[in-house]
Formats: structure tokens, C-alpha cells, sequence
């Protein structure tokens, strides 16, 4: 039986969508190719609020995420984390030799403004790393805020990870000052896993420009300039079956209107955590709430992992804590084509598995 | 109107494999996860005729390429090229400050196994990269004798491309002794692009122990310890789709028998040389010759840009030469689920195209 998916990626898929990876393939160098991967540019544009370049990756986030700060750090990057993809950001850098450091947030809290500014003004950091959504913490850190903090530093290259956000709430990338944008299919876009996306900003073509040693496949520049100059191809063979299915789910956004659509997912997050407040407690700062994933305290002490299993038996599964918050939290996600309906249904389901459990 | 590509990848898919693309998503934290990898490894550990580790990379087959010469390259690297996927090879080891040699051959020409001998008994390299079939030239090196000579250097770590022969000819990794053997899903697999695989030895692993600096996405034993120890998943989120058609793929690789493959794939090669030789010449070696694409020498100096053009609007591709032999060849690939019919048609079209222009 398949399970209808609220783990914070991959995400459930809707059929249509699913149905265009089955697209047959067309050649990588043919004039179709361009013209889809110039479709897929100009719609992605609308939803990061950009003018910016746009590329794509056949990689997970996390093959963008090293490209970054691998390409955007000549001096030394500051990473901040508040959860497992921070760190994950600091452990790319060390595997690459990039010089670094890491500034960590306790599990649960979002990264303050006042902080980034702390850490810029030591003038140590020509590029910024910081988590827009985690995952692992159900925390969104207010990245407005941040923003007005980074602007003061034009040496800054500015990196973002808005793997589980970008498509579920308002990004303004432009607006922001965002110069590597970075997001992934298989959470708020609602397409299956196995292709990252970033918008790459022209400060940061120039910083790479600067850095040797930046590796061939996730070069950054090295994509930039196959789309500037080979009529939008890519250095090696992308998956363009992703590429479909990108730009047929990218119409449905858009026919959603964006607007729609975050308010669709802010009303979801909202219900879910006036449940979670009922019944549990959540796990993260209530100043910073994610509106596409929620960390709910297991106050009640049930076996997270018995809980999944029954809910696998009824069709649905849900996520465990991560790594240490294992059993500890469980987390809901709520992104993508999820509705308030599906989540009624799921949360229906928890509390009658919990009920059984407990009488 | 589609076109039916017989192009060397991507290759044209079958209709039920295209199918299985469109799988509704797992969790890839899931024991369904970790079986349909399990399951995948098995099966391809029969087309690698191997008992090595499978490992699967989200990325073209330039990223584990990349990774290979990374992380399995503790002295200095040798580089053998007969084309431009060898020369690739070569840049990822500049790109990622790994010492190489280039050893080019004349572009139509195999590696010759005295040649390797050659370069090996200067003792100044631990590892060796060999490109196995260059699509850019249709040739195809001679591995069996290659392996002869490598076996004697117990210190070279041995990486081979295989990514455009891997099951459309026999390729005993085990026999020959190749460490890191890699492929990709979209050339004689019959795969959609978007995914790599590679073998990996012991060998290989003891080496990258002794390799720093070998990156996080494309760090080859990072993707191994995972496997191994993480119950048959990867540190970050695969293309589950990919996945389950490569799955369902390699049931009807191993439906046909392995051997009947290659005799169909050896068959249509002949059929597509044949032709060339009575209507044009071949550009590579006789020697040498690819058995999964072909490169004809543009002897009649016809437009190939006007040929595929016209092949297009009856709903066929093939491809012009690459880089420098654009116009001056081009190229039929004869792999994956093709079948002699199919070239017959491609052929018949050809023919019917070039009377045309002619007459």
C-alpha cells in the first residue's frame, strides 16, 4: 500500500505530476532542450522573485550547497546552524578545504539578526551561510531581519539554503539580497527527489571568478557560463525527465498564484501547530515557526516509531525526530500539494492510534 | 513529434520503463528504501559481473568520475584519453588540484596495452583512468589486454568509464580487476538520464581512507560507509524514480540474458559499420570499433545539420560529430533496447534523405 507522505521531503507527489517524469527523452544538445530549460528559468524567476540567473543541478541540495561555498568563499565563510543542514553546510566546507567557521544556534532556536551582525562586523568573512528552513527543528529563521544586516556588507556573498521553504513561503531573493538561492524538488516545489535548483547573482559569478580549486560537476560557474553561453545547455547530461515534470508543476504554481499558496501553506502550519499546542508542545522558538514543517515534543511519551508503523498500516507516514531528537520529536510536514484536508485525515489517524495505545 | 534518438544518450526508452518514473515517492529514510536498493545492487552486480559494491549517484556520469579521481588518487593520477570524455577526466583532476598526467591518444585510435605498460613502470602514478568507450570517436578500448598489464601493479587503484558500454557488451569487472568501474543510466542501461553507478573495490575504499580532501556530495566513500553501515541508503536524498526504474530495467536486461544482449547490441553494430563502410568510411580504428555507437567519416561532405534536421520532421535524431568533427562526422548509437529493425528504418530514412539532396 503506498503511504501518503508528511516527512519533510520527499513530499507526495500529485499524479499528474509524477505522470510527466515518464516524458520521453529528447536530446540534451537539441534546440528543445534550451527551450525547456529557458521555460523552466523564466517561471522559477516568478516563484524566488528574481531577475537573477537561475540553474539547475542533477544532485540533491546538498550538491549545490558544497558548490556554493565551495565557488563563493575566497577569504573565509561564516556558516551559521541551527540544525543538522548547517552543520552539514560546515562539514562541506572542511571536506573542500574551505576555510570556515561555525556559528551554532541551539537546536530549537532561530539565528537573530543581531547575531549575523556580531559576527560579520569582525570584517573575518567575505561569504554568509545560513539555513532558511530546518528541517531537523521545524525553525524558520527570519531572514527580512537578516537581510538588512547583510546589506551593510557588500563584500558578502550571501548564501541560502531554502531546500524545505522555497515554494511555500515568499522568498524574495531579489528584495533580500540573496545571491545563491538554493532549493531542491522534493519538498514545497512538490516534485519527486533528484534535482537542485539555485539563483546565482552576479556578485557571486564574480567572487567565483576569483577562487581556483572550485571542482568541475558542482562548479558553479561552470553551469553559469553553459547557460549564458551555450544556449542554456548544461556541462553534462541532466535528468530532463526532473525538467519535465519542473515545468509542467511549475504552471500549477502559478495557476495556484503564489499568493494562494502561501497562504495555503501558512493556514496548514497553523492548524497543525494548534493541534501540536493541544496535545503536545512544539519543539521550536514560537517566534519562528516553519510554515512548511512541524517539531512537536513527544510530551506524552509514545513510541514515535510504533506510531509510524500503525500509521504505515492505515497509508500515511509521518517523520521521527532527527538524529538525537529521535523519539524525543516527531515531526509533520506540511508542504507542497498537501491540504488542510489531508492533514485533517492524518491527524484524525494519529489521535485515534494514540488513544488505542493508551486505553 | 517525437523524435526516436539514436544518439550515444540519451538514449530512446522503453514506453514501460518510461513508466516506472512515475512511481509515487517513498521515504528515503524507509526499509522500502533500503530494499529497492538492495534489490538494484543485486541485480546490477550481475551486469557488472561483480561482487563488489554498488553505489548509486544522483549526478550524471561526470560526477562519479569526478569523485573517482578525487578520492582514489593519493600520489599522482594517469590519465589516458582517446577522446573528449578522457580529456574530461583530466580537467576534474586540475579542477580539484589532484596531480595527473594527460596521456592523449590521436583521436580515432585505442589506448594500446604497451602504452599503459609504458607509463605504469615509471612507478610515478597509484591510480589510472581509462575512458572504455569514447562516444566522441566510436572507439573502444581493449580492456582485456589493458587488464593484463594493470594486474601487475598491485598499487594502482584502476577506474574505468564505462558509461557509454556497461550493458551493451560484457564488462568482468571482477576478471579484469577494474576498482571503480562507472556507468550511467542513460546510454546502453535504456535508462532516462539523471543517475550514475559505480563498483567499488576494497582497494579502492583502503585507498580514499589515505585521500583528505575528497569533497562531501561526490565523496566516493561517503557513499560507501553509508551504504554499509546505514542500512543501504545514502547521506542525501536520492531520485527515487531513477531508482525504481532501474529496478524494473534491469529485470528485463537479465529477462533477455546478458549474453543475448551484447550479441544484439555486437549485430547491430556490424549492421551500422557495414553500411557505413559500402556508403562512407568509419573514423576509428577497425581494430578498435565501438560496439554501442558508431562514427562515420562525412565522406560525401553532406550538411549533417541539414540531415538530422530533415531525420527530424520524420521523427528520428542522430548525431553530428563532436566538437572539432562537427560536419567532418557523425554519429549512429546502436544500444540500450534498440533493436535492428529500428536501424533499419533510421537507415532506409538516411538513405532516402541523402538521395534526395543529391538527385
Amino acid at each position: 500500500m503506498h503511504k501518503k507522505l508528511f516527512i519533510p521531503g520527499p513530499v507526495e507527489v500529485r499524479q499528474d505530476v509524477l505522470e510527466k517524469m515518464s516524458t520521453p527523452m529528447i536530446g540534451h544538445r537539441s534546440k528543445e532542450a534550451s527551450e525547456l530549460q529557458k521555460s523552466i528559468s523564466d517561471k522559477l524567476r516568478k516563484v524566488f522573485y528574481t531577475q537573477k540567473e537561475i540553474m539547475l543541478s542533477t544532485s540533491s541540495g546538498s550538491g549545490l550547497m558544497e558548490g556554493a561555498i565551495r565557488c563563493c568563499t575566497a577569504k573565509r565563510a561564516a556558516v551559521f546552524s541551527i540544525g543538522a543542514f548547517g552543520n552539514r553546510w560546515y562539514e562541506m566546507a572542511k571536506a573542500n578545504n574551505v576555510k570556515a567557521d561555525l556559528f551554532e544556534i541551539e537546536w530549537g532556536k532561530a539565528v537573530e539578526a543581531t547575531k549575523v551582525a556580531e559576527v560579520l562586523q569582525t570584517g573575518k568573512y567575505d561569504s554568509l551561510f545560513i539555513t532558511h528552513n530546518e528541517t531537523s527543528t521545524g525553525v524558520m529563521n527570519p531572514i527580512e531581519e537578516i537581510a538588512e544586516v547583510v546589506k551593510k556588507y557588500p563584500e558578502i556573498v550571501w548564501c541560502v539554503d531554502t531546500v524545505s521553504s522555497m515554494g511555500g513561503t515568499k522568498i524574495e531573493v531579489d528584495k533580500l539580497g540573496i545571491d545563491v538561492c538554493i532549493t531542491s524538488t522534493q519538498k514545497a516545489l512538490g516534485l519527486p527527489a533528484g534535482m537542485a535548483i539555485c539563483s546565482f547573482s552576479k556578485k557571486a559569478v564574480e567572487r567565483a571568478k576569483t577562487v581556483k580549486n572550485r571542482g568541475f560537476y558542482l562548479d558553479l560557474l561552470k553551469l553559469y557560463d553553459c547557460i549564458q553561453k551555450k544556449n542554456y545547455q548544461y556541462p553534462s547530461t541532466p535528468s530532463l525527465s526532473h525538467m519535465f515534470a519542473l515545468d509542467y508543476q511549475l504552471d500549477n504554481m502559478l495557476e495556484e498564484g503564489l499568493d494562494n499558496r502561501f497562504k495555503r501553506h501558512k493556514e496548514m502550519a497553523e492548524y497543525v501547530r494548534n493541534w501540536a499546542k493541544e496535545n503536545f508542545q512544539l519543539f521550536a522558538d514560537e517566534r519562528y515557526l516553519s510554515n512548511t514543517v512541524t517539531a512537536i515534543k513527544n510530551t506524552k511519551g509514545i513510541s514515535i516509531g510504533d506510531l509510524n508503523k500503525k500509521l504505515g498500516e492505515r497509508g500515511f507516514q509521518l517523520s521521527n525526530g532527527y538524529g538525537n531528537l529521535k523519539e524525543k520529536t516527531f515531526r509533520i510536514a506540511h508542504m507542497a500539494d498537501c491540504t488542510l484536508e489531508d492533514l485533517k485525515e492524518l491527524i484524525h489517524n494519529i489521535e485515534d492510534i494514540v488513544n488505542t495505545i493508551n486505553s
